[in-house]
């Protein structure tokens, strides 16, 4: 192809994000992302799942929505009931979920149907990069309610409720991951749930639920949703089988009443989300989902105990961090002086792929010396090795670890 | 799950459509969607395809846009390069193509980098529902082309830049559907094609070619890509594999200059788009496309054929319609009395689903008493069945056909 001689640049919308550099392939070791243990993606039972729900409804694929109309897969969301009954305590219908491509479009469309530009929503201060972007880009205002080991304080929620009260300004809603949040991983009390429920519905700010990373806890136990606290009165919620069976799987949900979902129907104008993935999903879980995910989980366990094992030989006391009780990533605090930014630069020029505490948060101050590590996509010696790396290039830039963890221990 | 007693209406965004209505099923005759011939799903041949790629790169599942980036699945995009060479005269890499979520997201991302409220596009005046409601929902004003046998009329584009640009606005885009129309079925020559790349060179204006349906023509011949003849300056090109394999596979895609790309994958934060349907799709098309869709033409040919005899025998003159070169629909004029939304909800009373003429078009005079009627799906049987009982509907409401089409045939 001939370089283009058409000059598209005058033509664009305003305010779009900068252009995407081109796409180099994966970093020696990386650290970021929601990926998950390629050796324990079920490729077996995938295929058999495959096999058996084409020979059985392939010919369906000729109609979109295939015979269940465009909320989804009709066994895949009868899956899903029985899951989030057992799981979360949710009482739902098929009826009351919405199969959506990846719990991201789950985001842009809630997101879609109660914000403008303008609007105020509260979230928790240390947050997913992804739902902090996409308020910033639709021009919402973003109050960051801090955290502590039990999640969101709800100390801060209250107070933040009454000062925008005070202002005349009513949030469109309270954003959370109460079960396992990204990225401190903590799971919010079941206590807790109930005070933030009475904080909601005694300001009338609904709440945004993101379970995506629920089914990952080391021990299985989970307070219930808070959907299923609140009986579905206020509350959306959303969930993800990115997590628990394969992120490049594009295929999650929305649990909300009629009043929401049909609000939500009108704008999905996508003729449906992916049928093979859903139809294939829904065989897989219906028979192996149960005993697939305490398996997936132990593997991630081994990995992260491999990850902050790396971390205290390398960077000793110099990185801090919780040990979470689920999930797919690490949140550590590195030195003050410690610039995160900077550090994901040096890093990345090593081969090291980081997220960038500051990333990862609407606290800037608060941000700046935290680091988010995935550690379910590399293998325990990549863990290692990408560690010691990163422990090399951060010592270099800001002389913390101040040696070599070996000649540490060494000398101790 | 009792009834939710949170009131989200005062927190809806401004301006959202109706909320949907509640499924209800298909209709039991339906002439409307995109949907295909269930018979010709090559169930067995996909199959085939997910057990091949499954047991090779199955593991690849577990990262976010499997080994091949934010761009799609690298096999597909080079199936995609054979493919467009060869039928649309394309010449591009895998570096031109971004896979997208079925064309309706490529519909979204093109319309998201290049226009906002207040913008001004072309577009032909019969033209895709879907295309339509997308520039209305993002208060884009919308120029009407007429379209002709040969699809878009160069008079009236002339005309119509000449106008805007009289009034200084540069239009962002020429939306056409060249290649098989939608609804009218017509295939622009190629000298028109010369004409409307002279015209959006001239005018500064680019054009954006869908071709979501060029494979469907039923003797394979269709003119270069206004792309390929463009050389990819100042055209974006869209296709898809909904109409050539199946619906329910949620895979289309954008062929554009990076310049074009790299805007549109930085607002494309879905995490990619279904990686288990771009594998199947890319390993079944690579072996068997080409023996495929032509198989494919020749079945829905049986069925157009069926639906013009009936709409013969059951409306007489009173239908008028072109015999379309490729598709999936017919294009139908009913007499000036007939409005088609009205009729539209009388058949879908009885049982028949119509698309109106008027929500294919943005000329609500010329498409008042016009229908566009799906034929892939129903089954030869059910479209004599349903258009028998169309007819009787449209006796009953607006007294044409005067009486029933076999008393007519007899007497005459």
């Amino acid at each position: 192809m001939t370089s283009p001689s058409f000059d598209f640049a005058p033509l664009l919308a305003e305010g779009l994000p900068p252009a995407a550099a081109k796409w180099t392939g994966f970093p020696k070791y990386n650290f970021v992302g929601g990926n998950n243990d390629a050796d324990q993606v079920p490729v077996d039972k995938l295929i058999a799942a495959s096999t058996a729900v084409l020979e059985r409804e392939g010919a369906t694929l000729a109609t979109y929505g295939l015979n269940s109309g465009p909320q989804g897969y009709l066994p895949l969301r009868e899956f899903l009931v029985g899951k989030l009954k057992r799981d979360a305590a949710i009482d739902c219908t098929a009826d009351d979920i919405l199969v959506t491509s990846g719990s991201l479009q789950g985001l842009d469309l809630v997101n879609s149907i109660l914000t403008q530009r303008g609007d105020t929503v509260l979230i928790e201060e240390d947050c997913y990069q992804g739902s902090i972007n996409r308020l910033v880009r639709r021009g919402v205002n973003i109050v960051g309610i801090p955290l502590d080991k039990g999640g969101m304080r709800i100390d801060a929620v209250a107070a933040a409720l009454t000062d925008l009260k005070r202002k005349g300004i009513r949030p469109k809603y309270i954003y959370t991951i109460p079960t396992v949040q990204n990225p401190t991983g903590s799971i919010m009390s079941e206590e807790r749930r109930r005070e933030l429920l009475k904080l909601s519905s005694e300001y009338g700010v609904p709440i945004f639920e993101d379970d995506c990373y629920a089914d990952l806890i080391w021990n299985g136990e989970r307070p219930p949703a808070l959907y299923a606290m609140s009986e579905g009165a206020g509350v959306i919620h959303i969930g993800s089988f990115s997590k628990s069976v394969a992120p490049a799987l594009r295929v999650g949900y929305i649990v909300a009443g009629w009043d929401v979902l049909s609000r939500i129907l009108a704008i999905k104008t996508d003729a449906g989300s992916g049928a093979l993935e859903q139809m294939v999903l829904s065989e897989f879980c219906t028979a192996h989902f149960a005993d697939h995910v305490p398996k997936l989980r132990k593997g991630l366990r081994i990995k992260l105990e491999a990850l902050m094992e790396a971390l205290a030989e390398q960077f000793g006391t110099a990185a801090e961090f919780d040990d979470p009780p689920g999930g797919i990533f690490l949140w550590v605090k590195l030195p003050d002086n410690v610039d995160a930014p900077r550090l994901y630069q040096c890093a990345q020029a090593a081969g090291i792929a980081i997220n960038p505490g500051p990333e990862w948060s609407v606290n800037a101050t608060h941000s700046k010396s935290r680091l988010r590590l995935c550690f379910a996509s590399p293998s325990v010696q990549q863990i290692r090795d990408g560690v010691a790396a990163l422990a090399e290039v951060c010592r270099q830039e800001f002389g913390v670890p101040t040696r070599s963890a070996n000649v540490e221990r060494n000398k101790s």
